[in-house]
């Protein structure tokens, strides 16, 4: 007997449809509502349900609030023949971010290599998303952004940066590409928020409290994270540098300097600050062929990731994955079966259907 | 009263030019030799000493024993506007890796980045020297490059590729660069022998022994590593997937990717295998004026790293550090007092300058 805190499965294509409606009511383009629901619906397809339509109520919101232009204009300030930086206009992520990624594929087409950054942006939901767009034209893709600051350096017990996750794709042999999509903290702050509703304490390491010291109450943690009293999560490695804490925090602080001051948009702890969020992005695609012949490169990295998951496995593993592997399998399943939607996270998208007046008919 | 085990402190020129007599002596070109040398003192100064004049045994043995070659030819079998790859031609990884690093920044002067792969390499030290040659270019420089394997993937129980290190340097304002040169494993291999000379276990989650639980003894795991017995080196994150350490395996084999099958190098496992190193290299360049006026870009960046050696400190830490800054502040100090070599490290260049017949004069 299904309880109330059982998923229900809603099909791909109803949620989509769903997310552009809503986009459109409060204004929003149309081309630019499809791209937003093509991001928001393959990160749940992928399983990062932390950044799929459970997000949308923030990007509708801010064009409500005008937080966020509903009909941007974007320019392009400075541009070169391997080089481009794009004003996002302060709209929607997505948008932005995909014309940022087609323009770093076009350049890599022309001279092997293309690096894009943007500024004046939004939340792009899954970077994954734009570096997997290199693939289908024979390039490895990555992407980064800075984020809303929540994030404690090495040694200091206060957040400085964000989250700034890293995604790399590379086209592979094999059943799935390489799909490396990752937060530079330890944990992703929609996991804690996941853990959280599970009624779990997160693992110590994870973060600190205002006090500089760590915290396992995940329920205090996003309250103070959220209400900006000195809670911060850890880099990847965990608190000090025995783990390899100040490897995290040097790959965030690159994400930064790459997203903030070299794009010209804010760094650090201005992000989302009094005059809207000004996230950066950077899209850099680099032509396979360039290198490599792409039969011989296909071969050899197929071999390699053979290799790796054949490797002997620790007591109690049965597989070894490569990256991109689950969430390559995961939208398999859900595209099949539909995506698994919480009752909270489906009663939020009606009240949402009912503020925006688009009709809710996904159950 | 001075002991066996103090370092005495040797200035940075005399040790550099012994490092270029015994290179010379086994026949390595006089220009080579140079350039080793100013690798191997760059780590002594920044006080990565594992990386420093510790390793000229192996070079030495390397070109003695024919697995190195003392004059080898380089190519350039493919190259474009902004990309290009070096056949190494088997010689030492130090001047091959200099003239790609030489090569992307020019092309990136160019088109505004460059990107080289080196095939057919050796180890070329610390990734981090030809990173920062990209600083005194108002560039910003990425290297990386694959290594003997020695790191376990995530759930896996053998050694599947190298500590396969990142190195990013970033012009900023303020008083040293950024400069991040880590090790994709927890730990370097270096630290460990560090510790197993110092009769210390090593922390829980560094590593594992052959039945792939964690080993905290030094001094059986770097002989298991050397026999190939099955111990392994866990990736950044540590093991399995609670702290991160799938992402610390996902960096290492991003690393292995572009190295390896990209380069057109060995990879995983192969990397020096019967048929030599084929190590592979990557050297990225690009420039910030691209992206934005370089004024505007230092006065952010040294906002930026202002803001974060501000902020507060957990309980028992007095700075937050830049990375690259102790390093920076360590090359102050050794250049100016000189290098601390242990006995056990000046004994063994002794019976080295007596195997290549050169003098040996440093303490």
């Amino acid at each position: 007997m299904p309880t109330t805190d059982e998923p229900i499965l809603v099909p791909a294509a109803r949620l989509h449809a769903f997310v552009m409606a809503c986009l459109e009511a409060v204004g929003a383009a149309a081309d630019d509502a499809k791209v937003v629901a093509d991001v928001l619906i393959a990160a749940n397809l992928r399983g990062v349900d932390s950044h799929g339509v459970a997000r949308l109520r923030r990007y509708v919101k801010g064009i409500h609030t005008g937080t966020i232009e509903a009909r941007p204009s974007r320019t392009i300030p400075q541009e070169g023949p391997a080089t481009a930086v794009i004003d996002a206009g302060n709209g929607l992520g997505q948008p932005a971010a995909l014309a940022a990624m087609r323009l770093a594929i076009a350049k890599a087409e022309q001279v092997g290599l293309g690096m894009v950054l943007t500024r004046r942006s939004n939340h792009f939901g899954i970077a994954g998303y734009y570096a997997m767009l290199a693939l289908e034209h024979g390039m490895i893709g990555m992407v980064s952004t800075n984020a809303s600051p929540q994030v404690a350096p090495t040694f200091a017990a206060e957040p400085m940066f964000g989250t700034n996750p890293l995604a790399i794709a590379i086209p592979t042999g094999g059943p799935s590409p390489f799909v490396l999509d990752m937060a530079t903290s330890t944990a992703a702050r929609g996991r804690i928020e996941q853990m959280r509703r599970e009624g779990k304490p997160i693992p110590a390491g994870w973060a600190i409290g205002p006090d500089g010291t760590t915290t396992t109450d995940a329920g205090a943690l996003i309250a103070g994270l959220i209400d900006r009293r000195g809670h911060a999560l850890l880099p990847v490695g965990g608190a000090g540098e025995t783990y390899g804490g100040h490897k995290g925090y040097g790959l965030a602080l690159m994400v930064d300097l790459l997203c903030g001051p070299l794009a010209g948009a804010a760094w650090g702890r201005h992000v989302y600050g009094p005059s809207g969020a000004n996230l950066g992005h950077c899209f850099l695609a680099m032509r396979v062929d360039c290198f490599r012949p792409w039969d011989e490169f296909i071969a050899d990295s197929d071999q390699l990731l053979r290799d790796i998951r054949a490797a002997k496995k620790v007591p109690g593993q049965e597989r070894v994955y490569i990256p991109g592997e689950k969430e390559a399998e995961e939208t398999q399943r859900r595209t099949r079966d539909g995506i698994p939607l919480l009752p909270v996270v489906l009663s939020d998208l009606a009240k949402l259907a009912d503020e925006a007046g688009v009709e809710f008919s996904l159950a």
